[in-house]
């Protein structure tokens, strides 16, 4: 039997990698880009609009599902696949990172943390136990452990128990989903490397996780403020100790630019709110930088979107989508999103070939310089 | 050369028509739901949402697009159907009963109605000829002449005063489209009958916009807060004095037993917010009465909104549908719309086979009856 992931390719000139997953829903191919459904829906779309602009995996999000609609309701409606309508992969978080940053009034604990739900109060309480049970009621492809992520910045003796406390949470998620039969169903565990800036312990988490032998990898601890000098530092720092043989993910990020820097220090697989989100305030990515249409200047734009990417959105006018975004009109949400997801789908095809094709180190420079230049020329204009 | 209007076959025990109306985007069936695109687009759908529920033809609100983001601008862009992206027919209305119901300080004067915009209080100015000027510019299939739209209850003098000045501008509009060349390019122009609770009065026009040959009527001042007895009674008093060989709208009509009454007296076209603005608050139509998905008890209802009806909403959980509700989330507004007014697309497409068929009065008269029934069982239960 194949592993569940290929590495096709690695590239010669950086560490960008063109791989195969395989999951109980399908094939992912890598580098990909997974739009976030947080709430049992990708923000704006229905599934036929994922199929559409060619979505291979979409994320859950564990926490939000478990307080609302609750994971239990979900596994008698046939898991989240069935009640979503959506059949291709899902990946799910642990919901650890939402506790950290929208629950109220947390409590870290050895066996895990104790919170109170944003939405009505409610006393709850997540660790290795109950994210794994809450991921299997959801019938997620890929799970992840529930880890503990430190702010930034943050002190290396803090840092160091983080590091431990999430290893020990690691160790227990693992054995629960070999116990359950969850991994040998077919369903993939993802391990989360911490360590925030501090080199050694990055090193140390990834090659402590990686003796676990987890099916998957992410770096923990990205973009939660630190500069991107200091991001793209973190992810070089732990990518060299995880297994080649592995897909690695690196959670939440990021702009285009950085998802290419990211592809090319060896990462398969990203997750961002970001071109749902900023879709949403009018804000749409094209090859020369971002474009928010609420300028004036798009007014009378008979031009649409961008000459060179071809969606749904990019048959109407720049004029038409300034127009039913100021309008408020929720048309506005679902057309920017579609585009804003179809870029990012888009680039991360553009990757994979130029991968394949052996360039992508020139590929990459080109496109991000095109890229920061529009956007510091539309900053100037 | 065929005339734009075929009356296919007239119901024996009622007054309802099974028609075909041309225009310059295509062939509508009547009797037909026109699903309302106030600013450019119909709330939360795409026009691809459009084709995949079968509408035929779509409304534009003149007062809404003129004031944003305005005619010129849209006729500068090719016009309403490139501007939106919807290419099949369009009917706009004049603007007229907007000015009445949303614009601020109107002062109603012989040659039109002077307001303030409800979104800037910029003073303007719609008469005879510039509500054609603006239809114009949107490039509609159908346009509809200014009026004025009496209130209810209204005494008979301010009515009588209110039908002859709509008579006069209704002259005016059509010489208006006749010069500038509107008529001959194959757009419409429908005249509006109004009258109030005055049975003669109702003839009178009637009668005198008949004579006007317009290529097509309406019945206005309907649903504007009178009880449904009365409103039914209005129109029975108007429509057996219009053309039979044109067709007959009711403007913003109504709930799905209102509309089949009202093709039993002979009304072809229809348009109403109701399917789509109580979609965008959880109420879905079912053949048993409407939904409210907020209920509790759709928590965990794995049943589609209706075993019956097939289109992409009801793939979903009634669960599914409550907990994207709930949430808040914008696919929410998306799918209940799709699913309301394919219901309303669906309903006059039975009611099209059903006046073909010969059995129009019993098979409406058990639709209602069901429609009925189930909407008191809900209430009660």
């Amino acid at each position: 039997m194949p592993s569940h992931f290929q590495l096709l390719k690695t590239d010669t000139a950086t560490a960008a990698r063109r791989g195969r997953l395989r999951t109980r829903h399908g094939v992912i191919e890598t580098p990909i880009f997974m739009p976030v459904g947080t709430q049992g829906t990708v923000k704006s779309l229905t599934p036929a609009h994922l199929h559409e602009i060619g979505a291979q995996i979409i994320l859950g999000n564990t926490y939000h599902l478990n307080l609302r609609p609750g994971s239990e309701l979900i596994r008698d409606l046939g898991g989240l696949h069935a009640f979503m309508g959506w059949n291709g992969p899902i990946l799910t978080d642990s919901g650890g990172f939402q506790v950290f940053s929208l629950a109220k009034l947390r409590d870290i604990r050895e066996d895990g943390v104790a919170f109170q739900s944003h939405l009505d109060g409610t006393k709850l309480f997540l660790g290795p136990r109950e994210v794994m049970g809450i991921q299997q009621n959801l019938g997620s492809d890929i799970a992840m452990v529930i880890d503990e992520c430190p702010p930034w910045p943050c002190e290396r003796d803090a840092c160091a128990r983080a590091c431990e406390r999430s290893l020990r949470w690691a160790k227990q998620c693992r054995e629960i989903a070999t116990e359950s039969g969850f991994l040998a169903a077919g369903h993939h565990v993802f391990a989360i490397a911490q360590g925030s800036t501090f080199d050694d312990l990055r090193r140390e988490a990834a090659e402590a996780l990686s003796a676990l032998d987890f099916p998957g990898y992410a770096v923990g601890g990205v973009s939660v403020g630190e500069p991107e000098p200091e991001m793209l530092k973190q992810v070089g720092a732990t990518t060299p100790f995880l297994p080649a043989d592995k897909p690695r993910y690196t959670m939440g990020l990021g702009t285009p630019p950085q998802i290419l820097k990211m592809i090319a220090l060896g990462v398969d697989m990203f997750d961002c709110v970001l071109p749902s989100r900023v879709a949403r305030n009018g804000l749409v990515f094209t090859p020369d930088g971002p474009m928010n249409l609420r300028n004036e200047r798009f007014r009378t734009d008979a031009r649409p979107i961008s000459e060179e990417i071809v969606n749904y959105t990019t048959q109407f006018s720049r004029a038409y989508l300034r127009h039913v975004t100021i309008a408020g009109e929720i048309v506005s949400c679902t057309l920017l999103t579609l585009h804003n997801l179809h870029f990012y789908l888009d680039l991360v095809s553009q990757a994979r070939a130029h991968i394949e094709a052996g360039d992508y180190a020139a590929w990459s420079r080109a496109w991000i310089a095109r890229y920061e230049a529009g956007a510091t020329a539309r900053t100037a204009g």
